[in-house]
Parts: structure tokens; C-alpha cells; sequence
């Protein structure tokens, strides 16, 4: 049973001395120099859990895509623009991190054959081909030794399914299901509203400004991480 | 021969009782509800030219694509999303315009078959069919009795060979070159270098801040748009 004492969580500053590792933000594939593509991730729910995080005490690094977000006082940002760049930036600072809260939507598919110059346009037609990208959330959590990991699933069918499925794939500890293509909540909207997983249950929290959701997600994830048997500090 | 006195021209309001259209930002086309194909356009350029314009004394709309800029006082802005979208919202407003001036960096492919739901991974590659999007800038320069229409053309080879042909080609009375993929200027900056190409002649502007710049062009279009006999009101 999950009780809401977020107040005390802050006022504690319950994750003092632990280091938190966040990811934010959409990630861009590039077509050539000027075209790329990506997706409708404006950075927000990464951006408020890492302020979040830095509020309950925690050394808080937070890997960003390309947003239109000002940067956090007391929040090392580290920024990237695809999803290559930001698997390096995370392998280079997840040795020393606690936990490690992936919100950020990597684009999964790039193009095989980026272009040097601008394509130019003649043809009616245009074939690209993608390939996938590095799964980084699957990257971290096979780590000998992971931090506590926290996936994110954004989905616009099935999503409870995926999500657990998700989790189960990648061996994550904990994964937040994010509903998509829902107007005024998710992907570019101030609000949102979230179900999160682990292997044994799972919890609803329900439409609110994002900054006030990722209070309660972090609430949970410290009480998961406690119980993880991993609280070292 | 161009002369610079563009504090005369704010300080006389030389455009006032024009109706000057402006496009800005790039555009996005969906692949299914959560990706899209876009590019690196910031629509800083189109938001100092508007803003030039409307301190110049004009009546402004500014048709802009997904950008991170904030709205620009005393000018009317009409948000778009993608190519079609942003002609849509050209053709509503063009019957009444006397200067079109056209920064927006509008995506010339568009995927063929946009998917309804989230592409799920699984497969390694993944083959997207692009189709060719509406012409804005032609559309409005073949219209009957045309504004004043000014293009842009962002390359990254052969600028200004490009610039010329498309100037010909679209039946444009100016286009501006605008180098991209050299770092510091073009996309993404503050600052630009522009080429301005007419049938007759051609002037550089030397790099600077994209608000001054803005300025320069604007002084430079009046001046054409002066000798095109167009000027009625």
C-alpha cells in the first residue's frame, strides 16, 4: 500500500547522498544536414521528476534531447541529440548513479544512411530506410551491477500490456505507462496521467500537472528502491 | 545601388497601411501519432523579419510552424503544423497581402501513408514511402495578381546557383540565400549570412545577428518592392 506523505519526503530530503541519472526529451535521427527525424516529446515529465529528485536531496544529473525547457538551478545538464549521444552520455555517468529514471522518448528507428548534403527534391517519391537504434534502457539494466532502473512505455494502444511486457523484456524494476495521442494529457501537454509497474503490482495516478505527478512517481520509486533491498548510502 | 538607412525607415513607418505575411519555423509531417519528419529551422529569421515589418508600420501575420519562440506583440500569429496545414492558413490570408515573405523552412516530403496507431518496433529496418508536399511558395507566385513574393532557399552546395534557378523557377521577385550546415550561422543560430537575388541583381548581407539582418532585408525588399510599381495604397 502506497501512502502520499510526499511532504515529508522533501522536507526529509530523503535522497541525500544518493546520485539520481535522469533522460529527457525527444531524441533527432538526422535525414541529412537539415531533416530529421523525431517525435512529440516535449522533456516536461523528465525535466519536473529531475527537479523533483534534486528537491528530495539527491545529486542529480539530467541527460537532455534537444527541448524548448530552460535549464534547473542545482541540476547538472548534460545535452544531446541523438540517440547514440545519449547512450554515451549515460554509459559515462551511470557507474556512480543509484537510480536511473529513463523518461526520455529515444527514437527507436534512425536512418541506415544519413546524408552528407541536403537531399534535393525531384522525384515524387522518396524511400528511407531505418535501422534501429541502442536500446539504452535494455543497455543499463543488463549492467552486472544496474542502478535501481525506471523505464517509461508511451503508447497510444495496449498500453498496460506493453508496458508489463516492457518491464518483464528488459529487466527493469520499474516501468511508468504513459498514455499517448489523449488530448490535453502526455507527449506536449502540462498534464499527464500514469500507471506505474513493478513485478508485483502496480499503481494509478491519476490526471494532474505534470510537477505534481512526478512528486508522487518519485514517492514510489523511493518506496520501491527501499524495499529493493539496494539503499546502500 | 542600395544605401543603408533603415532608421529612416522605421522612423517614417514606411510600410504602414501595408499588409505584409510572413511564414516562420519549419513544419512537422506525422508518421504515426508520436513521430514525425521535420528540420532544423529555430524560425528565428521569420519572427525578426515580422517584427521588423511590424515596427516598419505594417500590418503583420505571422504564420509559424512549431517553433520554441514566444508570440511577437502587434503581430497577428496563425500556428500550423504541417506543410498542408501552412497552406491552408497562406491561402486564407493571401487575397488581401502585399507582401508575402516566405522563411518558413516547410518540409518538401511527407510520409505517403501516416499511421494511425504507434509503429510498434520489432523488425531491424524499416522502410518509410515519403510523397511530395503542396508548393507554398509557387502556389502564391502563380496566384493571378500575386503579392510582392519573397523565397527563401536554404542549402548547404551550390547556394547560390540553387537560389537563381528556384528564383526563375517559382516566378519569385526576390529570393534570399541562406547557407546551412556552417556552424554559428543558418539553422538553429543567432546569427546568418544572407544572399538577396532579384532578376536583375543580386547584394550581400555580411553576417550578423539574425534582428539586424532582418532589418537590412527588409530595406532592401521596400526598395524592390518600390521599383516593382506594385506599391498602391
Amino acid at each position: 500500500e502506497v501512502v502520499y506523505h510526499v511532504q515529508d519526503l522533501f522536507r526529509a530530503k530523503f535522497l541525500s547522498g544518493y546520485q539520481v541519472l535522469v533522460t529527457a526529451g525527444p531524441t533527432r535521427e538526422e535525414i541529412d544536414p537539415v531533416r530529421f527525424i523525431s517525435n512529440r516529446s516535449s522533456g516536461r515529465m523528465g525535466y519536473a521528476i529531475a527537479q523533483a529528485a534534486q528537491a528530495a536531496g539527491a545529486q542529480v544529473t539530467l541527460i537532455s534531447g534537444p527541448v524548448a525547457l530552460s535549464p534547473l538551478t542545482g541540476v547538472q545538464l548534460v545535452s544531446v541529440y541523438s540517440a547514440q549521444e545519449m547512450l554515451a552520455a549515460v554509459m559515462t555517468q551511470v557507474a556512480t548513479v543509484d537510480i536511473f529514471i529513463a523518461t526520455a522518448a529515444v527514437a527507436d528507428y534512425r536512418p541506415s544512411q544519413p546524408l552528407g548534403h541536403k537531399f534535393k527534391k525531384h522525384e515524387a517519391h522518396w524511400q528511407i530506410t531505418l535501422e534501429r537504434t541502442p536500446d539504452i534502457l535494455a543497455t543499463v539494466a543488463s549492467l552486472p551491477h544496474p542502478p535501481f532502473t525506471v523505464g517509461f512505455a508511451a503508447e497510444t494502444d495496449n498500453l498496460i500490456e506493453y508496458a508489463r511486457a516492457k518491464l518483464q523484456l528488459k529487466k527493469l524494476d520499474m516501468i511508468v505507462a504513459n498514455p499517448v495521442g489523449i488530448a490535453g494529457i502526455g507527449f506536449d501537454s502540462e498534464e499527464n496521467e500514469l500507471s506505474i509497474l513493478w513485478a508485483e503490482d502496480s499503481i494509478e495516478l491519476p490526471r494532474a500537472a505534470k510537477t505534481e505527478l512526478a512528486k508522487q512517481l518519485l514517492e514510489v520509486i523511493i518506496q520501491r528502491y527501499q524495499k529493493s533491498g539496494r539503499l546502500t548510502p
